[in-house]
């Protein structure tokens, strides 16, 4: 069934799921389409259509049940089975992320973190070991990794890219702004483009000025 | 016309934008709608449907020109028109933007950044003085600011949008994770969810092992 699932329905999964999970904490019980799309941005029919792709959350005329709702989503985008990851380049970004994203809270293992400068080897950022980037490929091969995060100069990308595909990692969260030029075969790149999100809020600022 | 353009089209913006600046530094020339479409996930007629909201920007037949275009939308974005901005919080994640992301690329003049930590305080990153956060009322009084960038403990979001607001702030590029419980007025609220990307990438790689 998944793969019939278009990607702008899979990439609103993770909007409500933090919206349910808002609601939860708001003690909310009960939702409906109409409410939800209000709070959103979308229409409640566009709400209804992508739920409906995954056989339906909820009885006509009576809304969402807000912790059913939150669960469900969260089996769909497979919270319950844990990913390992690791992070590559300990710089500042590398390690804002260590330090204060809850990987665990989206069904991540923070393994450990790698990174070339003498001064951070053997060091640890909030529990994460750092290890020298030189030993990543050693590491690769005696331990299982699903995700890579690249937070190193973009201009290790490719190459960088090129090993984690060659040991078998299959998902990349990009981080180094650059569109990564490898053959990539089946392993998945996840890009943050941090400017999109700036640009957008711009444009707002610029047509209101 | 701006009003009437969908919060859809908009942030596809950034990414047309980001598609035309690949193409150029490829030095390609043109490239029709169909092209793009391949290269972005996205049909050809939606990408027709999305210029024509500003007018459209190609002939019907030779495909759009590919300076032209990024351009036309740089100019639809605003890139010309400077937007003076400040971070607020200067620990990894703050320093980490104020390092490596070019907020010049994207129309935006860094001005100066705000901590609270004695040891941060005076010292600068990049060249952008790192100013003590006691100071941000009394900065904002005296400087005209557009857009804060919140890299902040998420602890201290809401009292210090309520002061960006009552400053005259109209803009907010929010990294703290959390919404922004406060009454912001007019102002505008960009919120950065790093965990919607990743989670789509769980999803995928979850979909298929």
């Amino acid at each position: 069934m998944k793969y019939k699932i278009s990607a702008n329905v899979i990439r609103r999964l993770p909007r409500y799921l933090r919206r349910m999970t808002m609601l939860e904490r708001q003690e909310v019980e009960k939702v409906s389409s109409t409410e939800l799309g209000e709070r959103m941005g979308l229409t409640a029919s566009q709400i209804r259509q992508d739920f409906n792709c995954f056989g339906g959350f909820g009885q006509q005329g009576y809304g969402y049940n807000v912790k059913q709702l939150r669960e469900d989503i969260g089996g769909i985008l497979g919270l319950d089975r844990t990913l390992s990851a690791i992070v590559i380049g300990a710089g500042n970004l590398g390690r804002a992320l260590i330090a204060n994203f809850h990987f665990s809270s989206y069904g991540f293992c923070l393994e450990a973190a790698f990174d070339t400068d003498p001064a951070l080897i053997g060091t640890s950022v909030n529990g994460t070991a750092i290890l020298n980037g030189a030993s990543l490929e050693a590491y690769l091969t005696e331990n299982h990794v699903d995700v890579a995060v690249l937070t190193m100069p973009k201009g290790f990308a490719a190459e960088i890219a090129r090993l984690l595909v060659r040991r078998g990692v299959r998902g990349i969260w990009n981080f180094t702004g650059t569109d990564i030029d490898a053959d990539l075969g089946d392993t998945v790149v996840e890009d943050v483009h941090l400017s999109d999100s700036l640009l957008t809020l711009g444009y707002y600022l610029r047509g209101v000025s």
